[in-house]
């Protein structure tokens, strides 16, 4: 091979690799979700998130590529069906390469949602919302940060995604699960009641897993190896990030609750990387500990404030995990930027840089809010979003599947 | 690193890597058999799918690999003890490369046949056969196919093993599990009874890491990245077809038994899966898609088909999926093909193709059923095929391994 | 790209990707250690696993690192804090890449001893040795090894850590156990009870786990794919040594206790693993053979000795698997070597390099048992290192965390 099909092949390969260790996420999400809820919704819990990811696969290359990488406006890409117009040539790779890449992670601010909404929302109406998702509200906002779009051109920096995917399908989760309401027994008589996971150990894994697909999620949206030093540090923050998190909400729950918890630092994990994503190229190591900190710190305020104050039931934590601190980590960019000709506030660059990130937050959050409570209350009012008061107490496994999860 | 460094150093790393994801495949397979029967044999089955790799690893690296890809005749290879001789050259990859990649591929057909005759086989049978399965019958047909043999020069396509890999396994599986009989209480008094398996978390987890390990599977098979876009491509109708046999799946199920079922998606999944194996080079992603949701339709009947009519008790869907899907999808390469210079009939390719794959098919079965059955009566009548009555019915962990999975 | 572009790109690939692989044994010895462990004790075992990576990310960055491959003198590298001296330009990879490979390798040290102090280490002393290992014990005998040191300079060859990692972590484990004490209910009366684990699907999936991420520890260590010949024999040694120990382990048990143990199979493949790592680069497929069967045998022998002999509690035989199969494995390279320019006795290469290893292995043995006397002596006598009476006997999880595994 020469050098020119060296080069192509050796990004080829990259970009494929690490879109691999994304698609790999679904599994982690899978069994993050299904080990924080209950045993009578697991069979339903794991065929939602292996659905949104079927159904994203074929409305994305159909659609959505389109929407979100193709030239277009502004506000909105173009319709080019089956993802035939070529988006990877001007990196030096296959288009197909650059669509899979692109593909695993609108499937990830789809699987998102099914968290925040588990144990009560009717089958069809998610596999509905799902689609939806992928095949329009996801590729608009991420067009315009992604694809060359108004927030693009007003220098938002938001390099893997800590708003175009996280903040995207938190603040669905938001919408959904408030439209939603809780679960049967989630709040009773003025109380609050817990209603633990089956499963703290799937929970692990998934977090394991989820970690693991994060060293293609970050690193991989170089797109390239042109820049190995750059490669290299952004597996270091992301690691740094998440391994601060970790500990942060270990010393939080342990401060107020007395004693360390570990649902609460598994999400403090992912807390800690939902943070990182936006900045992971542009800060240090110690600036990515930083943000992991103090997002380990965020999700536990931010997971009472939901379940405490606003009473909005999130079984998993999907909210304060991908809406808040997705929104906070692409604010801290602002202040921790220091590489890549990115200068946050803290590195002489003074405040125009903050300012766009808190506009693309701000802006994103209203487009993913405003199109959740159509699609939602859509749904509400036509084929129904949540399922019966009996279905619900029996488990959704045996009414919506006829196949209970464990025998 | 010169130019003919850096290829031969990039062309090894991919096919190691994409082997490591092939290898991963056992891990997947050992949960969806385990989750998909009962607790009771659980610590058995586990055991079975981790010897298969273990015995297959050192049977394929004393003859196996020799006989597949030894120059031979056009049926049999060469009995090149130790795997010394070089096959890796003449693709410019060390040999051990190319051996670790097509070991992995080896254990794969392997695995596949202990799903079909779990619950109820013994253990010690399972160690023969398995050895004999990695030593003898698959390398042979391998060899036809792989190795440059009669089919190979009738110029039959089956670029990663949908005959190859899973169609062997899956007659092999078909003809065991024949032999074997079926489960104590599967067929009552003229009644059909299901055993449902103790995990379906397990089947969930299992399913996603087979579609990740699928990413070494059908990419890797290029052997090579010379060709970015072909690698690009496989990766996309790989996954295409796969979400495709999951979508159709759960639309089958639904319609037919008013609820969409899990276990069947996830074997629609493992359908599409297998069945763009032999064509995943060679059709574009609408063919996927395609081909995916007709394998999802089919292995849905193809259960049924085994289970109500032909009264074979396949626990997992093996047969279904492996054998029938396996066949189908070769036989649609002579439909579908368009890219790499080979044509199906769809792309004005004449019959020749089809012609040649339908007797790839039928050749392969043949020989699969065929020694599949001096093998497994073989067996029958000398060590046992079966356990006993009373350990069936109490489980096979306790009897034979003095180990329950769950305490 | 260019030539240099190119490489450096391939390389750092490379190193970033096997990391990514060996940080997955993370989840791998999580789910052994929570397999073979009680459900009662199951959040406790996987917090600790989490958090000594996450606290040793942050240690090893903040001084670990720089003991270890600071160039200091023969005993100790240097106080660089941050990671911020380049040790990666000699190998011609960025500095944080290296630093992300030797990171995952000293988080696997640590996480090993977690193993054998199971279901009875309070959770803060946990924290507090987990902290101290991947900050100074771990990187000062890597220094003597990888860093430079004395015993790298005497000659000892351990390529990718069965002394370095495997048997430090081993040795720690080992004199933990012992000043722990078994667990209540192991030995009463004279009479050894056999505590069974609570879910050996956990245990096997781990298995799989860490055999994938071996396929980074050992072949990564090459940090260069400058000789492809080279990273294709160490992914076959390596996958042969763990089949091989599979298969020792079966028929051990087999003839021992009259059944095959799927438990101790599943011991004897990671005793095949931790055998090979020392010599992987420099021994055949078939040495490795060898030592994966010496070692799966040593295995059972050795859970034997420990368990009915010592009276040390080790729950899942991790000083059997990691210490004793790590010395074991670093003297058969004094045997069995032939690559590379190192001869082992069998191939004409004289005593002087096993007397090294025997050296090495001695030295490493002492540093870490001694270290770790005073570590767990010290933690005894001041924070305490066991939970009390009643807490061991109700579980961990509830007392120490308020959080049931499973509900």
């Amino acid at each position: 091979m020469d050098l020119a099909g060296l080069t192509s092949g050796l990004n080829t390969f990259w970009v494929l690799i690490t879109g691999a260790l994304v698609f790999f996420m679904q599994a982690g999400f899978a069994l993050v979700e299904a080990g924080f809820t209950r045993s009578k919704n697991t069979t339903n819990i794991l065929f939602k998130n292996l659905m949104d990811f079927c159904i994203g696969t074929l409305v994305f290359w159909l659609i959505g590529y389109g929407i979100m990488f193709g030239a277009g406006n502004g506000f909105f890409g173009n319709l080019e069906l089956f993802s035939k117009t070529d988006h990877g040539a001007a990196l030096g790779i296959p288009n197909m390469a650059f669509f899979f890449f692109q593909l695993v992670f609108a499937a990830t601010a789809a699987t998102i949602v099914s968290g925040a909404m588990a144990e009560r929302t009717k089958f069809i109406s998610y596999l509905v919302y799902s689609a939806v998702i992928s095949t329009i509200i996801y590729p608009i906002s991420g067009h315009w940060i992604w694809g060359g779009g108004w927030l693009a051109q007003m220098g938002m920096h938001d390099f893997a995604g800590s708003t175009v995917v996280h903040s995207v399908g938190g603040w669905l989760a938001l919408t959904g699960a408030w439209i939603l309401g809780p679960r049967i027994g989630k709040y009773k008589n003025g109380k609050i009641y817990a209603i633990p996971g089956h499963s703290i150990t799937l929970g692990a894994l998934g977090v394991f897993i989820l970690w693991l697909g994060w060293f293609g999620f970050n690193p991989g949206s170089t797109l390239s190896l042109s820049n190995p030093e750059l490669v290299a540090n952004i597996f270091v923050t992301t690691n740094a990030a998440a391994a601060a998190g970790g500990i942060a909400a270990l010393a939080i729950t342990w401060i107020r609750y007395g004693k360390p918890g570990l649902g609460m630092s598994l999400n403090g994990v992912l807390a800690g990387l939902v943070a990182i994503t936006a900045g992971c190229d542009t800060v240090t190591p110690g600036g990515a500990i930083l943000i992991g900190l103090m997002a380990g710190t965020l999700v536990v305020f931010a997971v009472e404030f939901f379940d405490k104050v606003v009473k909005i039931d999130d079984p998993v934590g999907a909210i304060s995990v991908h809406a808040i601190n997705g929104a906070f980590g692409t604010i801290m960019v602002g202040l921790f930027a220091e590489g890549n000709g990115i200068k946050g506030l803290f590195y002489g660059g003074g405040t125009d840089l903050l300012v766009t990130q808190l506009i693309g937050v701000g802006a994103v959050a209203a487009w993913a809010i405003g199109t959740g409570l159509v699609l939602f209350l859509g749904l509400k009012h036509s084929i129904g979003l949540r399922v019966t008061k009996k279905e619900e107490e029996n488990g959704l496994d045996y009414y919506e599947h006829g196949e209970k999860a464990y025998n």
